[in-house]
């Protein structure tokens, strides 16, 4: 049977069915009510009843939201971009759709869906980095969602690479996500283009034909093989390399799936990112090394991955 | 019934019988021939001997090592101190003695013996870290013993805080072993005697009496509240700090115990550790706060945690 998932975004929600093989059957896309709980809430609950209206039947209904989820999977207990403070967001659905639903974390989800049908299927663990507007995580272990003594594990943005570096929006200095995400990137992007750099002529040009430089013009870049964009992803792959060397001390994953935006550089983020995680490596030739692969899914991960865990939990009772 | 625990280090090789509320009954201490796997072999089933002629039959029988072990517990990859590499010591031993053992990293059955018996037994997640020689580290998450892809997980002591920092022996740069470990005091202190640094003077003075330095003469130094002795001590705090910082990032343990020779400095050490750990928490004030305490056990903690781990491993078959 199916079940059904949905992704609560800052800027978007993402619903559908998905198969016991990973499979999306009807999916809807609408915005993210994002500052609006009670509104929040009532979309979420209506594109439940419009995908089960489309599909039928299903074995149970995941929610995964970008936020932090309590143990227990019944509060939100902080969500920066959702405006959500120990809100009781499980309750709230199953109330208002009246049946039972199992909310995760959004990476957590994206993760359990590469971990069960996509790049890490074959592996018993793994850790999972989202190079997206942050750095996201998950863990598996033997197998199992590593959800921490709260339920707020696998936040691997949060891994400290330079001491007294970047402040990052925790609170620390120098986390990864600040050297790493696609937001990261692009704000070296815009400082090289503002300087100058020769290396920066080729991104000011885009930046000005653009008025701004998003995604599209740092992929561009990159294609064309701009030795200055280049560079900006070598660097963003250093520090990456560096997380990734303490995830090994750490949890010693068969395999790192690296997704979100920034994974769609391919190759140009994935060779210099093998070459300094070579470097990285603990006790590297005394102990086997973990491969580093492309994540297979990108936007419906979180969908994938919440019906999924909301299936198994319901195989559970 | 008891179960019978082995614990294999670089200096010395402890045995004992261990209750199962975690108490020692039969304790005996050799020196380790570090040197000579054949010789290992024979003293460590000598020893197993001489524990069961004493207490009689036991339950199970498990052996720590200070190494890499496999996910089956069958090898050690990987042993610097022991001369080890790919050793079959599970099958060695068990042929030996004629019954089978329990081959686990020594790391992980001290935070195991802290987890079961000590000072996280009230908790369902742990992560611990052991400063002595090197810095150790063992976790636990949703009651389970984290064991990695490989059997390397909860290598702690190989956490990056220094970007370009001191190289390590893993050699990576910059893990907090070299900041943080017994061995890292006592260089910091030697560095510090040597030079023309006022706060030195009594650190000097201690070594000059002693002929050399070594845990008692820091230990000696602390307690008179040398400021040179307690800076160092300060500067190891803000370094192990920082990787607890990460720690929660990536596992949010409910607890952090803190063991190993280090960890005898008591309130001198913790002190600046909760200091500094305040403010490497990430997204602190919107997640609950790990503790952190003083392990329960010191020496023993190894074959407390390895006949322990016997024992429930033969319970499961």
């Amino acid at each position: 049977m199916l079940s059904l998932g949905v992704d609560i975004g800052g800027t978007k929600i993402l619903a559908g069915a998905v198969s016991e093989s990973g499979e999306v059957l009807s999916e809807h896309r609408v915005p993210s009510p994002a500052q609006n709980p009670e509104q929040m809430v009532a979309t979420v609950a209506s594109l439940i009843e419009k995908v089960i209206s489309e599909v039928g039947e299903v074995a149970a209904i995941g929610v995964a939201a970008a936020g932090f989820i309590n143990l227990e999977g019944s509060k939100v207990l902080y969500a920066p971009n959702l405006n959500w403070r120990n809100e009781p967001l499980q309750q709230r659905i199953s109330e208002r759709i009246g049946r039972s639903v199992v909310v995760e974390n959004d990476a957590n989800a994206a993760g359990w869906a590469e971990f069960r049908f996509g790049a890490a299927k074959e592996h018993n663990s793994m850790a999972m980095l989202t190079l997206g507007t942050g750095v996201g995580g998950a863990v598996v272990d033997g197998g199992r969602l590593m959800r921490g003594g709260y339920g707020i594990a696998g936040e691997l943005g949060h891994i400290t690479v330079v001491r007294d570096g970047l402040i990052c929006g925790c609170g620390r200095l120098g986390c990864v996500e600040q050297y790493a995400s696609g937001t990261a990137l692009l704000r070296n992007a815009n400082e090289l283009a503002d300087s100058s750099d020769p290396l920066g002529a080729r991104i000011r040009q885009l930046r000005d034909q653009a008025g701004q430089l998003s995604g599209h013009e740092a992929y561009q870049a990159v294609s064309e093989k701009d030795p200055g964009a280049l560079m900006l992803v070598e660097q963003a792959a250093e520090h990456l390399a560096s997380a990734m060397g303490s995830i090994v001390a750490v949890l010693d994953p068969e395999v790192f799936v690296i997704g979100g935006g920034l994974s769609e550089l391919g190759e140009a983020l994935l060779e210099p990112l093998l070459r300094e995680f070579a470097k990285q490596l603990p006790a590297q030739g005394f102990r086997p090394q973990a491969r580093v692969v492309r994540a297979k899914f990108s936007n419906q991960a979180g969908l994938i991955g919440a019906a999924e865990l909301a299936r198994e939990s319901a195989g559970k009772l």
